[in-house]
């Protein structure tokens, strides 16, 4: 047990690898883009991508990039298998679970909740991974979230959070919903909020360096 | 956008990708395997399994597991980059970090801590992951919680918290810590603890699970 240490025995490589992500990328381009909410019920885990082709002040540039095609997402997410984390869901192929149809209807109601958004101007791909391929998930999804750098998942933050609950209401506000108030158990947030002036700095600075790119 | 909408459309299979995940479990597990902490400071970000192999009453059937083989681990998890799931670190290969590292210390600590255990009954393993290979830190950790569901992922909760900070001790202690009290700041947690007995029992449950397969 006393051998040296060598850092190099604990490094894994692989360039199979590397192309699997990118044919699941390459999928995932190549699915479908529908508006949102879906529509109709399906079951499943897997991906997600939100875009917007709104013409609003805020994301002017983004509507712009997503003027021909769906070039550039709002938002990546993704939706686990429950108890995935825990390797809880033992008969997880026997029931069919809704995650990726629930977490896309949860969007749309935070869209359909802000004062300034309107959920005609949101459409959404997403591809689905199951059995196996639901180890893909978070791999896929960073790879995803480091490829595009979308504005909610990168610049501001929030998008994706949920309502925090009883006796936890003392929380800040997130920098999302200071730009996109509406959402009641946001509203109730009572720690400091960020500045709004502050927060369209910053996606002001995020659309600054997209386009130096 | 009226499409009719096709579920078989979105999902996504992949056979290679199911190797390459076999792949790297089978060099995770042929890494070696050290005693806890750490003997050097390392960087990288990665993946880890800790290993019992102590005489304790509650984990005898593991310590037995692991008597001639470092075959089932009592933890496994994961330290990711800083800033990953923003996909902020874009700068993350020319300053070195030491997130893999540090986990694996505050796990000893953690262990140090606990009145009924002794660091000298811990060992580890870890793979490091980094630069493309970084995305596969989450889908390997998964695979290796799914495939050994080791005791304090799966059915003992709360080894990996981390203190939850000034005007959050409101919250309860978890399993882990009613299982083994000392952490500092999980005595201070003054929610209502779950039952030793009923964590015990869980325990139990647990290893006459493993025993039957």
């Amino acid at each position: 047990m006393n051998r040296e240490f060598k850092r190099e025995e604990h490094v894994y490589t692989s360039d199979a690898f590397d192309e699997i992500i990118k044919d699941t990328i390459r999928f995932f381009n190549g699915t479908p883009v529908i508006k949102l909410p879906p529509p109709v019920k399906f079951h499943g885990t897997g991906v997600y991508a939100i875009y917007f082709i709104g013409k609003g002040n805020l994301y002017a540039d983004l509507a712009l990039k997503n003027r021909i095609e769906f070039s550039m997402p709002i938002y990546v997410g993704k939706a686990v298998p429950r108890g995935w984390r825990q390797a809880r869901n033992e008969t997880h192929s026997s029931n069919k679970t809704f995650e990726l149809n629930g977490r896309l209807n949860e969007h749309t109601r935070s869209i359909e909740q802000a004062d300034n958004l309107i959920i005609e101007d949101f459409y959404c791909r997403f591809m689905i991974l199951e059995d196996a391929a639901s180890s893909l998930i978070s791999t896929v999804e960073a790879a995803l979230i480091r490829h595009y750098k979308p504005i909610w998942n990168s610049q501001i933050d929030g998008f994706g959070n949920h309502d925090p609950g009883k006796g936890r209401y003392n929380q800040a506000k997130s920098e999302w919903d200071v730009l996109h108030p509406g959402r009641p158990w946001a509203e109730k947030c009572s720690g400091i909020a960020p500045d709004i002036n502050r927060v369209e700095e910053k996606a002001a600075v995020y659309f600054t360096k997209q386009k130096s790119k």
